[in-house]
């Protein structure tokens, strides 16, 4: 029931990266649920890393293996999270597993689990997945990869990238599986860019926080986090263009210019693919007095449960928006300075009702299953925008029978 | 759907209060939808408002007149909230009408409503329903008005005490209406709380800031808080008790604990008919460094669609609970200290599964409709309680098809 969803099409290899994966019998048996890239010698990975005072373990290794790299490995059905130090001896033995067989050190991989959070991963069969998964490594494999990485999303994503950066040609592929327990501060649960990029682990770091800004960290489903949200980015160097390793120069904007547009594709996609999603909506806040407060506004009104059946219902019920706006924490907002803006329908002018307003018009923009809510706060230039899907029978739904 | 709420009983009448109804086809038709109280001379009357930007007008009228007061109206269908200074002046006008019947100034009148946002008043049809409610008042009105302030609540909800203090009998009713759009500070919609105590309106409004603090201010059932929500405490002074002047003094701790009892019922009552609610939840958080720290969890745990539905679901999934405490925004948390229990059931200690713990018994706990979630932080010796409901189809069905 995703909200038109693109198909995910052939992902393009980057030069330095394979992938391979297996079918390891986590949860489900006959499912692909294990994967692993490998890279080659030089590559630097940076990520950026859930918030949640439960970081999973993996979280925690794949974030102490940042740097340079050589392979990564991820499986399904199984968080590894609030496993405690079995946890951790688990994360760590997935990267030397895969480690023998690159013949590098476990420092060298990074680790990544989601799913069922609370139970031990099966290491047998760990080690079996990583062994098959490994043998089968191809510079093609990324569009069975984004399938592997799946839990209750309805089908992979991913995108691929070409761009020039001063006349040198850069490769990039994502990937990325959502799709409920998302909201700011580490939106999806997990997301793998593979790059051509020559930069150095620094810089790997400094792209994936600015990559995420605009992209992951602008999108809600309903407002839960994960304990093993995670962001990466892997750079082989493969490319002809010279060492970038200053954030501030003009061929680190180029690259991350150019890296952009596939970051926020893979956003929106999440949210697309959002749990029950039959909508998607763009909230976009403006005349704030500061991104951060038109930010606030925007999630709130995003995470509210009233409104979210509302679009759900396709009901223009200005009252909801109101609700949530009136709740954002602006001290000093005047709610009769406030607009609202359903796509062109002007719906509330001045804190009420627009005198023009035709309810009619607002319902057939919400009738259709993407569309923007614009709100406008009079007090300021200040604007932000997120993504986000509505609160249908269908995420009750799945998330009510998630383990069964 | 409410989960095991009392039958409304027949609520006592309080001296020196009148009350009465109307049919006043606010936006249904032949149904209660006005009601109007009358208090006797040297009545007093303080309140707790909500904190939404877009406070109502009638909540803006009614904090205005609070003090020395002669009677009350409340409309349900309508909230009279994002309808600018229109709405001020229907809101000043519902207090005129009455006042003109009571033969007192509008400023002794407090007025409420509850419903739609974002509509204006039928002012011609309020002002036949309020001659028509204030022609019927009689004391023994209590049960009805609980009936005619309805929403979307399922049942009328209210409650009768009668109390001792210092030899002197004080008597008290309050009857509330919900039953969506309600967290903390400032959880119920409509609350009002009758008593013939003998107090100050300095008095009555402390005394309506401290029952509110561990009653409706520790409730949640979607997070979303009104335009309209009010609680309102009136004292007729009826009483033989010596006025009560000073909230430090021995008759007003009687007095507060007297009447706390029925205001934590009433907020009890308030969740078990919260919308679409299946099961009834209480949110015990333990061993926290302050109460503050404990409430942000409980509310934390008690807003996260993932545990609401998984508590809609019966499923223990103790990965949604450590969620939740984790993303609480207690920055140093250390996971592995949390313990959980499901009733006596201990599912969760040092931050990972008990060795002890057998998934059948915490699913017989979560079968139940009604059940405690207990959290021990491990961190210190402050605790907060406080009560929800689950996420369930009917509360998407609620308030995706209200406004139909």
């Amino acid at each position: 029931m995703a909200v038109n969803l693109p198909d995910i099409g052939t992902l393009l290899p980057v030069n330095g990266i394979e992938l391979g994966v297996a079918a390891a019998n986590i949860r489900y048996e006959d499912r692909l649920d294990l994967a692993v890239m490998t890279f080659t010698t030089g590559s630097v990975a940076g990520g950026v890393f859930t918030q949640n005072s439960y970081r999973a373990a993996p979280v925690i290794v794949a974030e102490a293996n940042c740097g340079s790299v050589r392979g990564l490995v991820v499986n399904s059905g199984n968080a590894n999270a609030a496993t405690g130090d079995v946890g951790l001896r688990d994360a760590e033995r997935m990267c030397s597993l895969l480690g023998e067989h690159i013949g590098c050190s476990a420092q060298e991989v990074l680790p990544f689990s989601t799913g069922v959070i609370g139970e031990y991963l099966p290491m047998d069969r760990m080690a079996d997945g990583i062994e098959i998964a490994f043998k089968a490594s191809r510079p093609e494999g990324w569009n069975s990869t984004a399938t592997a990485i799946m839990t209750t999303d309805t089908a992979p994503k991913g995108v691929s990238v070409e761009f020039d950066v001063d006349g040198h040609k850069i490769a990039a592929t994502g990937i990325v599986k959502g799709s409920g327990m998302i909201r700011p501060d580490m939106a999806t649960m997990l997301a793998f860019l593979g790059t051509d990029a020559t930069i150095s682990s620094d810089v790997a770091k400094q792209l994936a926080i600015d990559l995420a800004e605009h992209s992951f960290n602008r999108l809600t489903i309903d407002g839960d986090t994960s304990t093993n949200d995670a962001f990466v980015v892997v750079a082989t160097g493969k490319a002809t263009l010279p060492v970038v390793t200053d954030v501030n120069s003009r061929a680190y904007s180029k690259l991350r210019e150019g890296l952009q547009p596939l970051v926020q594709e893979l956003a929106i996609r999440t949210v697309r693919d959002g749990e029950g999603a039959s909508k998607f909506v763009t909230v976009l806040v403006e005349g704030g007095r500061t991104e951060r407060e038109c930010l606030n506004v925007a999630y709130t009104v995003a995470h509210s449960p009233l409104v979210k059946t509302a679009i759900f219902a396709g009901d223009p019920n200005w009252g909801r928006f109101c609700m949530a706006i009136g709740r954002a924490g602006i001290a000093d907002l005047d709610p009769y300075r406030v607009g609202l803006h359903l796509d062109e329908v002007c719906v509330a002018t001045d804190g009420k009702i627009d005198p023009g307003y035709v309810e009619a018009r607002a319902a057939e923009v919400m009738a259709l299953n993407e569309f923007s809510v614009r709100i406008h706060l009079g007090r300021g230039t200040a604007s932000a925008k997120v993504w986000t899907s509505d609160l249908s029978y269908e995420y009750v739904k799945i998330n009510a029978e998630y383990r069964t």
